[in-house]
C-alpha cells in the first residue's frame, strides 16, 4: 500500500482547507455562508471548482441536473469508473466545511496523481452535488438521486420560498427541465463510489481519534405519536381522577431513552418535542403529541427498537386509559457501506498510523443515494464539539492532511 | 334546625333554574353565553337581578363598582349584616349555572323567609358580583375584591381587547372610576359570608353526592421550570453523550405527578405543556420549559409539595448536567373556610338527609376575596360530568332544590 510523502501531504492539506474558505466566499447570504441549489452562486461555486479540476488535469462537465463532474482518464479507455465526491451547497449560515471539503479533497487526491504521472487502472471521476441539503425546496439529496436514476419528475412542480418553481430554475440556471433524467449514471460503468466528509457528531472527537470509518448510514423513521385523553381543570380535578395525557407523553419519553440506551448497536432514538393542548398552565392537557426520530445501522435493529417504543406508547396508553394514534412522517432504510470498501480504508488508516474505529452515520450522506447503483465507503474526519451546520463548524488541519494521505493510499490499493 | 316543605322547595328550586336560563338569554354572543363587566349586558342582567329581589321583597342598588345587591332588613335596624352572594359575569361560550345558580338560589331564600314573614336576627344581604372571572380585563374577582377593599386603582388603567380602559368602561356604564374605593363593605357591619356554586369538578359526582361543604379554597402557586441543555443533532450524537432537556422536562413532569399523588390533602400538581426549543424532530432539544400549576389546602402542604418539586428538579438538572431556572408566575394563598360554618352547614346537610362530604375546591371564588374581611363558607353543588365553562355544564334539579333546602335550614340556625 502506498502512502504519501508528508510535504506533500502538508501542501495539499493546506489547499484544501484554502480552497473551502475561497467557496465560503460565495455566498447568498452578507457575512455568512449561504449557498443554494440553481442559484448564480451555485453556478459561481461550480466554475471555481471546474477551473481547479481542468488545473489537476481533469476534464470537466457539468450535468444534466447540475452537478459538477472532472475525470482523471486512465490510460486504459474500457476501464471502470471510481467515483469519488459530496457536495457544494449549503444550509443557511452554515460552516465551510461541510461537504464542500470532500469534493476539495478528492481534486487534490487527482492532482497529485497527475503531478506523479500516474495512470490508475480506473478513470478517476470527481463529483461535487448540486444540492444534499435541500435547502431552496423541500426535499433532499437531489444530486445523488439524480445520478441513481431516482429524480422524481414531480419535483420540478416544488418551489421555493419565492414562489419559483423548480422546472423555472432550472432554465434560468441554463439547464433543460425534460433533460433532467439523463443525469442518471450508466450503472455498469461505475464499479464504486467513495466520500470524505465531516462526521457532525461528537464520537471520533470524544475517541480522540481523527479518522473514522463509515459502516453504515443509519436508517431513519420518524413519527409523531398521539395521546388523546381528556381536558380537565387543573384546580378541581384530582390526582386519581385524571386522563393527563401530557404525563403519557412523558412517560414516553423516558422510555425512548431507556429502550434507545439499552441498544446494543448504537441505536439512537430522540423525542425533539411534546406538544400538548389546549397547552395552558391551569388546565389538564386531553392532547398530547410526541414526535420520535428512531435511527439504527441496520433495518432490523431499527425495527426492533421501534417495536420496543410502539409496545411501551400501547403498554402507557392502556394503563392511563387514553387513546393511542401513531403517524409515519418519514422513512429512510439503513445503507450499509461496502465491506470491502471498509477494509481498504480501515487498512489505509493503519498503513497511515491512525488507529481508526469503525463506525455508523447518524446523518444521511450522497452515499446513501448513490448506493442503489454501487458499492459505498465512507471516511470521517472528526468534527470538533461535534459542531456543524453552524459557523463554528471547523476542522483540525492535520485531521485533514491525515485524511489526504489516507485516500491516497485507499486509492492505490484499489485495482 | 328548620327544614322546608318540599313542595315549597320544588317551586322555588324549579324558578331559580328557570331563572339562570332567563339570564343566560342576556348574552354578547349570539347562540352562546358571554356576558362581560361593563357591558350593556352587564346592566341589562343587573337590572333584571333587581326586579327578581324586589319581588321577594328586599331593597336593592348597585354599588359602586357594579355589583348588584338586595337586602332583606332584619326588624332590628343595629342588626349585623350575612352577605350571600357569588358571580353574575361569564367566561366566552359558558354555562348557564357558574356563579350565576348561586346568586339566584339566594334570592330564592329571600323570597321563602319574606313570603313566610320570617324576621332574621340579621339583615340579609345579596350580592351579585359584577366581575369574578376576569375575561373582559386582565384581573380576575374585580367585585369582590373591591368589596374587601382590595380594588387596585392601577386596574383602571387595564385595557379590553378593544383598547377601552376600565375607566373608560366605568364611565360609559355610568359609575364614577374615582368612586370605585367606596364600593368597600364596612368591616364591623358584616359578621359572614356564603356562597353556593356549582363544584365545577368530578369530586361529588364520584361520591354519588348532591352536595359538599369547602373546607378551604386552595392555594395554588404557578411557576415556569426552564431547563438549558445543548441542541445536537439527532441523528449523529450518541445517546450517552446528549444535553436532552426534553427528557429531563419529562422526568421532572412524572415526577411531579408522582409528588403529588403521594400527598395526603388532596394536592393537585399540573404541568399544562412543555416547550422545547428548537422543538423539531429531527434536533435535540437545548431548551425545554416546564409549566407548574399546584395547589393545596393550606399553605403549609403547598410549600411543602412545592419543596418536594423544586428538589427533583434540581435533582434532575443535576444528575444531567444541565441549567435550571424557576419563574413564578402567579401566587394565591390558601383561604380557609370558617369552622363555624362548615359545621352549620354539614348539620344542615345532615337535617335534610344529605350525607354530604367536606371537600376542597380547586377553583377560585369570590369567597376567597371576601375572606380578608369576614368568615366565609361555601356549598358546592354536584357538577355532571365535572363540567364547566362549556355549555354542556349542567346541574341535576334535585341537586338545585336540595341545595335551597339545605342552606334554608343553615341560616335558621345562625343567631
Amino acid at each position: 500500500m502506498q502512502t504519501l510523502d508528508q510535504t506533500v501531504v502538508k501542501h495539499h492539506g493546506k489547499r484544501a482547507l484554502e480552497r473551502c474558505q475561497s467557496l465560503a466566499g460565495i455566498s447568498e447570504m452578507d457575512g455568512a455562508i449561504l449557498r443554494q441549489y440553481l442559484t448564480p452562486e451555485h453556478k459561481r461555486c461550480n466554475q471555481l471548482v471546474a477551473i481547479w479540476m481542468e488545473e489537476a488535469g481533469m476534464d470537466t462537465w457539468q450535468d444534466e441536473v447540475g452537478n459538477q463532474w472532472g475525470c482523471l482518464a486512465s490510460d486504459n479507455p474500457g476501464a471502470k469508473r471510481l467515483v469519488i465526491g459530496s457536495h457544494l451547497d449549503t444550509v443557511p449560515n452554515a460552516g465551510a466545511f461541510d461537504g464542500i471539503l470532500g469534493v476539495l479533497l478528492a481534486i487534490e487526491l487527482a492532482d497529485i496523481a497527475h503531478q506523479q504521472g500516474i495512470n490508475l487502472p480506473f478513470h478517476l471521476d470527481i463529483v461535487g452535488f448540486c444540492d444534499e441539503e435541500g435547502t431552496r425546496f423541500a426535499t433532499t439529496l437531489i444530486g445523488s438521486k439524480a445520478l441513481a436514476g431516482n429524480f422524481d419528475p414531480g419535483w420540478l412542480d416544488l418551489t421555493d420560498v419565492n414562489g419559483v418553481s423548480m422546472s423555472e430554475a432550472l432554465t434560468a440556471f441554463g439547464l433543460s427541465p425534460e433533460d433532467v433524467g439523463n443525469a442518471r449514471l450508466p450503472k455498469d460503468d461505475v464499479f464504486g463510489y467513495l466520500e470524505v466528509h465531516i462526521e457532525q457528531g461528537p464520537v471520533l472527537e470524544a475517541a480522540d481519534q481523527a479518522l473514522g470509518v463509515v459502516s453504515a448510514i443509519a436508517g431513519a423513521k420518524r413519527a409523531v405519536i398521539e395521546f388523546i385523553g381528556q381536558s380537565d381543570h387543573a384546580g378541581t380535578t384530582p390526582m386519581d381522577m385524571r386522563k393527563d395525557t401530557t404525563v403519557a407523553a412523558a412517560e414516553l419519553t423516558i422510555a425512548i431513552e431507556q429502550i434507545a440506551k439499552q441498544c446494543q448497536h448504537n441505536e439512537v432514538a430522540t423525542v425533539g418535542y411534546i406538544n400538548a393542548k389546549p397547552g395552558v398552565a391551569n388546565v389538564i392537557s386531553g392532547y398530547s403529541a410526541v414526535s420520535l426520530d428512531a435511527r439504527a445501522q441496520s433495518d432490523d435493529d431499527l425495527e426492533l427498537l421501534l417495536y420496543k417504543i410502539s409496545r411501551t406508547a400501547k403498554a402507557i396508553a392502556s394503563e392511563r386509559q387514553l387513546e393511542l394514534s401513531w403517524q409515519w412522517t418519514h422513512e429512510a432504510e439503513t445503507v450499509a457501506c461496502d465491506t470491502k470498501f471498509q477494509q481498504q480504508l480501515l487498512a489505509a488508516c493503519h498503513a497511515n498510523g491512525e488507529d481508526s474505529p469503525v463506525l455508523t452515520s447518524g446523518a444521511g450522506h450522497d452515499a446513501m443515494a448513490i448506493a442503489p447503483i454501487c458499492p459505498v465507503g465512507m471516511l470521517f474526519i472528526r468534527s470538533p464539539g461535534g459542531i456543524s451546520h453552524h459557523p463554528a463548524e471547523s476542522v483540525i488541519p492535520e485531521d485533514v492532511e491525515k485524511a489526504l494521505a489516507v485516500m491516497y493510499s485507499a486509492i492505490s490499493s484499489i485495482d
